[in-house]
C-alpha cells in the first residue's frame, strides 16, 4: 500500500481573505496577474483569483526576484510565497486593501497571451468576442458572480423542495418526438435505423407518470430543448425548474411555490413579501393588456371606448378599442419628445398606426392632440378613466381589441423603462390564474392549447367544451414577477376520457393520439390520482432574481441567436462513417 | 383582484404518520386500494400512498358505504374520511398497526383497471413487463425507496460539495462530435443543415474551461450520453457527479473525495471509514488481477510461475503465468463441487483451458488433481505463496499474464459470491492510483488513451513520452468500493504543447487536432491553471450504497438492453416533414 504523499500546496490561502489579523504570517497565493505597476525600485501587482485581489510587493533588496517579476504579464498564472506586510497606503475598498505579500518566492504556473479583451468588469470586448472566449469572460467578476448566484440559487431550491418532501427524480433525454408544441431536436438511434429519440420539451409525461406511480411531491432541475427559430435572449437548451404534486389542487400549489418564491426573496435580498395579489388571465389583459403584468408601478389601462367614440372622431369611431394610460409627470413633455414616442409606437415590431396624447396640465386644463373634437369636460372624462393625476401625460392607441393592448402594453413598459420605474431591486410578484384552456389559431384554424393539451378545464366550464370551447377556462396559473413570467402550470387531466377528448379538440385522430400519447392515457386507466404542477424558467428567474433581465449573462456557455456555440464552433459537420452508421443521407 | 380560495383538501394526512395519538381525531386520507377483506358484515381495506399503509373499516353501521366499499377494486383511488379508532388486532409490524379509520365518506378519485402485475414487494410481474408499466412498478416499494434513496444521495454529494466551496454549473448538452472515446449520439440541425451537434459523453473540456475561467471549484450533476452497443445493465444515458478543481494536485482531489465518500456512507449507513487503502494500479493487477478489486475479502493472487514450473507438468511449464487463490474453508467440496467449477472458468465467458486444484486438508495433507507431478513440499510451496491454511482449496490457473489474471479475478469473485463473502451491508473503498497513461490496442495499431486525452502524464514519467510511452504513468486514479469503480479522474494537462503531443500520441494530425479540440488547447494559451478532477457514476454509487449491484433498479425510467423505452415506445419513426426541414433522407 502506498502512503499519502505530501501535498506540494499551490497556495494556503485565497486572494480574498487576508486582512490585518494575518500580518506577519508566511503565506502561499496562487492566481492570475490582473495589474503590474512598475515602479523601477518596487513592482506591485495584482493576484486576483475566484475569491478577490490581493496585492504582492517587490523591491530591490531582491533584485532576481524583481527581474522575474518584470517579465510578468497580465493573465500569467503564478504561485507567489512570502509575508503578509501591512500596506504602507491602504486600499479602504478591497477586503485585502490593509496587507500586502512581501514575496520571497515566484513561480510561474503558466504563461498568458495578451487576452483578446481586458478582463475587468468593463471590459472592452464585445459580445461575440467574449463569447468565443467565454473561458476568459468569466474570469470577469460580474460573470462570475452571475455563475456562483445561480448555484447559490438552485440550491436554495433544492433544499427547500427537500424540506418540504419532494423527490429529486430524473426523467429521461431520450424520449419520443410528439407534433404537439414546440418543435423537437431529434437524435438519430444508429441501434433502430430509421428511428429516432427526441430531447424533452419538458419532462410533462414523465411527471405526470410519476404522479400515477404514487410519486406525490416531484421536482427537478432540468434541461430542456427546443428547436425553434431564435429569438434574441431565447437559448435552444434551457433549464426548467420542474416540478409535480398528487392529491392537490390549484391553492396547494399556489400555496406552495409562492412560499418557495417566498424563501428565495428573503434568502437573497432580505426582502420579506406579503401574500403574492392574485389576478385572473381576463383581469389582467383588461388592466394591463398582457398577461405577465409588471405591477411595480401603475398607469393600468383606462378604456375609453364609449367615452371617445360618437363626437366626430374619425379615426377613433371606427375602432373597436379605444385605450390610454396615464404617465406620471409627463405632461411637461415637448412636442418633440411626444413625436419620439409616437415613433416609437408607430415602428413595425409595435405596429400602432398613431397615437393620441392629452397633457394633464398642473393648473387643471388640457392640451391634446385631438382638441378639435374633444372638450375640456371630455379630457376630464378621459383623465377620470385613466386615474390620470395633475401633471400627468395621457397616451391613447385605438384599433382591434387584441392588438392594441399589445400595442399599449409594450408603450407601457417603454414609459416605465424610461421613468425608471422599472427598479431592479423592487420584487413585485403575482399570480395570474384562469387562463383560457384553448386559444383559435387562424393560421391552422384549429385551436391550440394554451398552456399545454394535459391542462385540465375548470370543473364548472368542462360543459362548454363541446359546444363554446373557446369559453372554457383551465385551472392554469402563471406565476409572474416584474413583468416576466418565471413559473407556470395546471392541474392536469387524469382521466383517459378526458384526455382523448382534449387531443381530439386539438386536431389528434384517435390514431394519432394513441401513437403519440397512448402510453399517458393507458396509465390514467389504472389509478391515476389527481394532480398538477408547476415548472419555473431557471435561466430567467435567476436573472430576474439578480436585478436583471439578460438571460444569457447567467448562463456559463451560452449558444448565439442563430443557436452556435462559438466558442467550441457547434453545430459542425460530421464524418461519413458516422453518417453511414446512422443510415442518414443529407440532402441539399 | 381574487381571494384565496379554499382548499378542497383530499388529506389531512398520510398513510404512513397516524398512529395511537391520534385515536379520535376526524381525519382525510388518499391514495390506493392495496387490499380488500371483504368479511360480509365487515370490510378491511388497506389504503396505501407514498408513506405507507393505512387500514380503513367499514362496517354494517353504514350499510351504504359498505357496499360502496364493497365495488372497489385493487388500485382504484379514493379519498376516505372518518375517524381514527384504536384496531382490534394491531399489527405490530406496521407503523399505523394500532389503529384503522372507521370511515365516514368514501370518494373514488378514480378507478383501475386490474393491474397486469402485482403491486407488492415481490411482484409477479417480470422485467420487461415491469418497464411497460414502469409507473405501476414504480407504486412497489422496492423501486420506489431507491429512488428517494438515489434523491436523498444527491441531496448529501450537493450540500456537501457546496460546503466545500464547489460551485453548480451547467455545461451545454448540445455541443460537438468527437471522434475519440465512445460514439457520440449526434443532433441534425435544422437551423444549420448537414450540421450536428453531439450530445456530450461528459462535460470534460466544458469543466476544464471553467477551471481556465478561475472557477477553482465546480461541480454537477449531469446526464451523460453514449452510443455503445449496449450490455446488460449499462444505459445510453447515464448521470455522472462530475467535478473539477484549479490550483490542486492529486492529493487534494484525493482527501477531497475521499471526504465525501465518507460522508455519504457515514450519513446513509452509520458507518466510519478510517482513511482509505491506496494501491497501484500495478499492484491491484498482480494482487487481484483487476483494477477494481474487491477487498472486502482476500483471497488474493499467489504467483506459482517460478514454483510450479519445471516439475515435468507439461501444461504449466508452457505458460507465462501460473496464479493461484485459496478459497477459505473449501478443502471440504466434492469432486463434483469441483468439476463445477471447472466448468465455470471454462466458459467462454470466462476462457479459461482448465483448471488445478490443491485441498489443504485439516490434517495438513495435500490432495490435489496434479500430484504426479508435485510432491506434497511442493504443494506446501504453493500454500505459503498463496496464504493457503488448512481446510482451504487452492484453485490455478496458467496461461497468458494478462488473460490468466482476468480469469483468475473472475473466479475470485465468483468465489466470493457463493461463500457469501460479498456482504451488501459492508463497505470497503479504496484508491487505486499511478494508472498507465497509454494503453495498446492492437485492432487499430495505436495507443489509446487509458483515461481520456487530457490526462496529464507524472511529471518523473514524462520524459519517456517520445520513447517508451507505454511505460508513462498518469496521475490518474479511480475510486474502487465493493469491487466497483465508482469514481474516476487525473490531473489533467494544462499546457497547449504537452495537449498537442498527446493528441499526435493517440493517432490526431495536427489539423484534426485543431479542428477538435483547438478551443481547449487556444484557452490553453491564456493562462490556464493547473487542474484536475473526478467523475462518479451517480447510478452505480446509488445502487452499491444501496446494498445492490443492478443501476436500472435505481433509474426511474431506464432503457433496455437494446436502449428501448419500452413504455414510451422510444426511439420511433419521425414525419417526413422532419426529415425534410432537417435535410436528411433515411438510406436502407
Amino acid at each position: 500500500m502506498l502512503l499519502k504523499i505530501l501535498i506540494k500546496m499551490y497556495r494556503t490561502h485565497t486572494c480574498g481573505e487576508l486582512n490585518a489579523n494575518h500580518i506577519g504570517q508566511a503565506v502561499t497565493l496562487s492566481g492570475w496577474v490582473q495589474k503590474i505597476r512598475d515602479l523601477g525600485a518596487v513592482i506591485f501587482i495584482d493576484l486576483r483569483d475566484r475569491y478577490g485581489i490581493t496585492q504582492l510587493s517587490f523591491n530591490e533588496n531582491n533584485r532576481d526576484l524583481l527581474e522575474q517579476a518584470r517579465k510578468l504579464g497580465r493573465e500569467f498564472v503564478i504561485q507567489a510565497k512570502g509575508k503578509v506586510v501591512e500596506r504602507a497606503s491602504k486600499n479602504p475598498k478591497l477586503p485585502t486593501g490593509d496587507i500586502e505579500i512581501l514575496v520571497e518566492e515566484l513561480e510561474v504556473l503558466n504563461e498568458s497571451e495578451i487576452p483578446p479583451f481586458t478582463i475587468e468588469d468593463e471590459t472592452d470586448g464585445g459580445e461575440e468576442l467574449r463569447m468565443k472566449y467565454r473561458y476568459l469572460d468569466i474570469r470577469r467578476n460580474p460573470v462570475k458572480n452571475n455563475l456562483i448566484f445561480r448555484s447559490k440559487v438552485t440550491q436554495l431550491v433544492r433544499n427547500y423542495l427537500a424540506d418540504q418532501g419532494f423527490i429529486d427524480v430524473e426523467t429521461p433525454y431520450l424520449i419520443k418526438s410528439t407534433p404537439e408544441g414546440a418543435r423537437d431536436f431529434v437524435v438519430p438511434s444508429r441501434m433502430h435505423p430509421g428511428h429516432f429519440y427526441a430531447l424533452p420539451q419538458s419532462p410533462q409525461t414523465f411527471k405526470q407518470l410519476l404522479m400515477v406511480g404514487g410519486m406525490d411531491k416531484y421536482m427537478q432541475i432540468v434541461k430542456c430543448f427546443r428547436d425553434e427559430d431564435l429569438r434574441a435572449d431565447r437559448q435552444p437548451e434551457f433549464t426548467q425548474i420542474d416540478c409535480e404534486m398528487a392529491f392537490i389542487e390549484q391553492e396547494d400549489i399556489l400555496q406552495t411555490f409562492e412560499g418557495l418564491t417566498k424563501h428565495l426573496l428573503k434568502e437573497i435580498h432580505g426582502i420579506e413579501i406579503a401574500d403574492f395579489p392574485r389576478i385572473s388571465y381576463e383581469e389582467a389583459m383588461r388592466r394591463y393588456g398582457n398577461d405577465k403584468p409588471d405591477i411595480r408601478f401603475g398607469m393600468e389601462f383606462g378604456d375609453l371606448t364609449e367615452a371617445a367614440k360618437g363626437k366626430g372622431f374619425n379615426v377613433f369611431d371606427q375602432q373597436e378599442a379605444i385605450l390610454g394610460i396615464a404617465v406620471p409627470g409627463a405632461a411637461t413633455y415637448t412636442r418633440k419628445q411626444i413625436d419620439k414616442i409616437t415613433d416609437w409606437v408607430k415602428r413595425p415590431q409595435i405596429g400602432a398606426k398613431g397615437m393620441v396624447y392629452v397633457k394633464y396640465n398642473e393648473d387643471g386644463s388640457f392640451k391634446s392632440s385631438v382638441d378639435k373634437f374633444y372638450s375640456q369636460d371630455d379630457l376630464s372624462e378621459w383623465a377620470k378613466i385613466t386615474g390620470a393625476n395633475p401633471g400627468d401625460l395621457i397616451l391613447v392607441l385605438s384599433g382591434n381589441l387584441d392588438a392594441t393592448r399589445a400595442q399599449l402594453s409594450a408603450l407601457r413598459m417603454e414609459m416605465a423603462e424610461r421613468l425608471g420605474l422599472r427598479k431592479p431591486d423592487e420584487f413585485a410578484p403575482l399570480w395570474v390564474v384562469d387562463f383560457p384552456l384553448l386559444e383559435w389559431d387562424e393560421d391552422t384554424g384549429r385551436y391550440h392549447a394554451m398552456h399545454h393539451p394535459f391542462t385540465a378545464p375548470k370543473p364548472e366550464d368542462a360543459h362548454l367544451l363541446d359546444t363554446e370551447p373557446g369559453k372554457v377556462r383551465a385551472n392554469a396559473y402563471d406565476l409572474v414577477l416584474n413583468g416576466n413570467e418565471i413559473g407556470g402550470g395546471s392541474i392536469r387531466i387524469h382521466d383517459k376520457a378526458m384526455q382523448a377528448k382534449m387531443l381530439n379538440l386539438l386536431g389528434f385522430s384517435d390514431e394519432e393520439a394513441q401513437k403519440q400519447f397512448g402510453f399517458l392515457m393507458n396509465a390514467f386507466q389504472y389509478g391515476a390520482p389527481p394532480h398538477g404542477g408547476i415548472a419555473f424558467g431557471l435561466d430567467r428567474l435567476v436573472a430576474i432574481l439578480g436585478g436583471q433581465e439578460t438571460i444569457r449573462d447567467f448562463i456559463a456557455f451560452p449558444k448565439n441567436n442563430a443557436g452556435r456555440d462559438v466558442m467550441i464552433d457547434a453545430p459542425d459537420t460530421i464524418s461519413q462513417e458516422q453518417l453511414d452508421e446512422l443510415h442518414l443521407r443529407i440532402v441539399e
